[in-house]
């Protein structure tokens, strides 16, 4: 007799055949590497109430409990191939189950990314992914790449995710149309794979890191491991369409530490600029160049006229605490 | 300034090189594959109070976290080669922090198997691990590989686990010394890593699987996926020393439809008993033949006479459910 767990998997079973050699159903899966690629894995926890609201929206928490972890594998610059799913629920409920199985499947076959295994149980909400793709050696996006003198730029925009937070904290008053566009930014966030791939492709691939924490966090890893400093100019970092439209300290502010905005942060040589706008081009994917690599361990803010700002930022730690 | 969980990091971060190209501090880790072989990947979740008693011992949870994965590994034939570790705990307790690791480190180190990612957050204890190994193409021990006329063999003895839940459970009266070692069998399961690449390299390679529901379930979905059908001598399977000293009924039922035992069930051809005794005798695993693969669907027991036996087993759903 199946159990009601058993039933559960009915929901992540697909009938079309897959790269995975072998896929859910034994002990294992098996999948056959490219001959001569390295793989990526990363693996991301989300927990109810810390990483995602409790009774969160089942069909776009599915789209971004698999999207945090593509935005890793394009921070490495790594095409996709699968996936494992790990899920604790507190109950097997049929709405949310086929809501939260939609969203996961409508971003995965967007990026030909397949389930190969999983296990499920019962417990307090958790959803563990983890995540494969493949990259040619010598090609990932890594954090100890960046050189003094590199450009620093940004995917797509920034903030609309930490404004929609603020709304929801009542940080900030927003009418409800305003904060719900910033809220699907923060409840659908869109991982850039295809530009991680294109800029993979460069004959010096950048440092690289997908942006969760607020830029100004994020970017201290890469200057870390790079053991360099950077200047960024506030005034040039991208704001969201919603943010755009509040003042200016609030602006540099959630630009420059916001949180959730799953954008990739990369330093690519001064000499790959045009190569850079053609892998933006090709992957299209907006970039913006907001800062320079510097010798100098640190980070620095300017503004647009080049004056130093002092923004006080710090990372952003999910709802409290990492 | 380094948050309560990023301390946490430091705990499994390891001083010595190791196998992945790139591992723990970037936004995935690299592995370079073995040119040619497959990739075998599991993942399992294990909760507390599902899969553990609250409060339980550190040291023994970390090696079990990682020994019900490896053991998956096994069950294909596959070698181990890294693993990711996703943790969710409820506060960053010291001594728990030193247990777990150790417990984790001590079976990683025994099988070369590496710590390359992970994450932590704070949450209900929660711990997800994704296994990765490999092996040659064909070698693979699928589920799907039983063929009428196989011997049923079981590695290692059954049931001590089982036994050792049924004193806590008070089922059992158990003296504290029975209770005890039946515990560590329960505790810290050993996976037959060394036996599953063995049978690996048999020409037939033998369908197999882990136990950790019960034999007589787990044993089940080898003869769906294989459609057949499978006879077991009750009195054949093999007790673990404190299940050995108890009645008849017990030990039947104990070592027939268990849980947690974590021994290899496979089926392997009547013309390799040679070849599977010289493969547990390579990898130093005792194993004991007990049953053999029917043309007919179901699942029936014998007794050691060969008369028919109504064990009424199904499988172990854990503390109670899936």
């Amino acid at each position: 007799m199946l159990s009601e767990f058993d039933l559960i998997k009915q929901y992540f079973r697909r009938p079309r055949p897959g790269r995975a050699v072998l896929g859910i159903g034994d002990d294992c899966a098996l999948l056959a590497p490219t001959p001569g690629m390295q793989m990526a894995i990363s693996t991301d926890m989300l927990v109810e109430g810390r990483h995602f609201f409790a009774g969160a929206e089942p069909r776009m928490l599915g789209h971004k409990c698999l999207a945090v972890n593509l935005s890793d594998l394009a921070a490495m610059g790594a095409r996709p191939l699968g996936f494992t799913l790990a899920l604790s629920l507190p109950a097997a409920d049929p709405a949310w189950l086929e809501g939260f199985s939609s969203g996961l499947f409508a971003l995965a076959d967007l990026h030909d990314c397949e389930l190969i295994g999983g296990d499920t149980t019962r417990g307090p909400l958790n959803i563990c992914i983890t995540v494969f793709g493949e990259v040619a050696p010598g090609q990932a996006l890594r954090r100890d790449a960046a050189r003094a003198g590199d450009d620093i730029w940004i995917s797509g925009t920034l903030g609309d995710a930490r404004l929609a937070l603020a709304g929801y904290l009542s940080e900030v008053a927003l009418d409800p149309a305003t904060h719900a566009q910033a809220a699907t930014r923060m409840h659908m966030p869109t991982p850039r794979v295809a530009l991680g791939q294109a800029l993979a492709r460069l004959a010096a691939p950048p440092a690289a890191l997908d942006i969760s924490d607020g830029l100004a966090g994020d970017l201290g890893h890469i200057l870390a491991a790079s053991r360099v400093g950077a200047t960024l100019d506030a005034d040039a970092l991208p704001a969201g369409p919603m943010l755009a439209r509040q003042p200016q300290a609030l602006r540099r502010r959630f630009t420059a530490a916001g949180g959730d905005d799953y954008e990739l942060c990369f330093a690519a040589r001064r000499a790959d600029r045009e190569a850079v706008l053609a892998a933006a081009e090709a992957s299209g994917t907006a970039v913006t160049r907001v800062g320079t690599i510097d010798a100098q361990p640190g980070l620095r803010f300017v503004d647009g006229a080049g004056a130093p700002l002092d923004l006080q930022v710090g990372g952003w730690d999910h709802f409290s605490g990492s």
